[in-house]
């Protein structure tokens, strides 16, 4: 009933749309590791970022437990969608197999990961430049969603890829096209917020974009708007935000 | 800054007693398992109770992918203590690594574990006697403790031990006792819970007994009320009870 495989259903479009969302909207997650020295799992809390290619970001010390034990496997898990009221076990959460790639200081990939995840988590801007620490990408693998009582998928690792738009019209500057959408357009963040994610009102800002989906943050909340798609240049970024900015009828 | 060793503090009573209630107020946890076919990590959700050793017990399903798993090694690890509001990396968590060790179905300890664990999880009646559920103790080995930033400790697993008592007074008779405190002394649970656990006001009811404390249950909230030291007696039981059902000055 919990997690009886016997349930396992074939996996669509809404149980790839869920994992997703599960995934982007995490602020933190569940990281399981293996121990290097005992070959226990070893599982702890981390703040959860992503990037433009769908993988996971983690910003981790090099002096933790983790870090030591990621550098000697590459493999790890995570967990992600937290319960709300009621039964723990009926709210939908996430399985991830993921392999960890470290990330060099200074290198434009870190440049990049640096400025979306305090997007994300302002305060990381406390540590965040501190030598001993740095991110790991995490490469999805594998996943198994629960939806609930009944409701189990497994996924293939690329059902979380986001692949990059060939012509550069857009892979390489959502970073800019997001500055400019926050900068012409700051009040679609809360349209989007409350029409099309079901939150309440707040100071809703955006804080991530990528092809497949923009990012949202009012304080403790994070959410992810998917747009179902891959999106191709500035101009289909705002035809879809611009379509869907009103509230579901 | 999140998780440095270099700031690993010396391990004391308060926080040894912070471990333990982590662990004992869980309603679930984040269960990390190795993989049998692929070797990587799996974490995944779980409703936790505990025995009356200390030691903490999950119900899961025999087709299920974590049981397959810890039949194969028995070494797991779990992620206690949910954040409240604000960085998720300032509230306390704990992991913890355990040996799991399974329980034949319909075995004397069985029967306390079903007993406790319905007490604790009152839905669980809708499968806990399914044929291929059963439950696993698992059993502390070593624990690291965060109680927020820079407050890092490290813990054998026998600080979670609870140990027997040898006069078999109290020990074995932990549902008993239950029961006739409740009966008899129903209204203690809301004194304790409001006034040495910080509780709000509600349907507060005691929900679990062992020799090293009590948990109360009220809906979705379950906390653990811990003596402090481990008594021996019913006498005792009611004693500590008495001394300690009114508010804090």
């Amino acid at each position: 009933m919990t997690d009886k495989p016997s349930v396992i259903r074939e996996t669509d479009d809404e149980a790839r749309g869920l994992a997703r969302r599960l995934l982007r909207s995490a602020r933190y997650v569940a990281l399981a590791v293996i121990d290097p020295q005992t070959h226990f799992p070893s599982v702890s809390r981390v703040l959860l970022g992503t990037d433009t290619d769908g993988a996971a970001v983690i910003l981790v010390s090099a002096l933790s437990a983790h870090t030591r034990a990621l550098e000697a496997d590459r493999r790890v898990s995570l967990l992600a969608g937290e319960p709300g009221k009621g039964d723990p076990l009926a709210h939908p959460r996430l399985t991830l197999q993921c392999l960890a790639e470290p990330v060099e200081r200074g290198s434009p990939t870190h440049d990049r990961l640096r400025s979306r995840f305090i997007a994300r988590h302002p305060k990381a801007k406390l540590y965040i430049d501190f030598p001993d620490f740095r991110f790991f990408r995490l490469l999805p693998q594998s996943a198994s969603l629960n939806g609930g009582f009944g409701r189990a998928y497994l996924l293939p690792g690329e059902d979380f890829r986001i692949t990059p738009e060939p012509t550069g019209n857009l892979s390489g500057r959502e970073l800019e096209l997001l500055q400019d959408l926050v900068s012409t357009k700051p009040e679609l963040a809360q349209q989007i917020a409350t029409g099309r994610c079901g939150q309440k009102p707040g100071n809703w800002a955006f804080c991530g974009l990528d092809r497949a989906g923009i990012d949202l943050i009012a304080g403790d909340l994070l959410v992810r708007y998917d747009f179902g798609h891959h999106i191709g240049s500035q101009a289909e970024l705002y035809s879809v935000l611009a379509n869907t900015a009103y509230p579901i009828p």
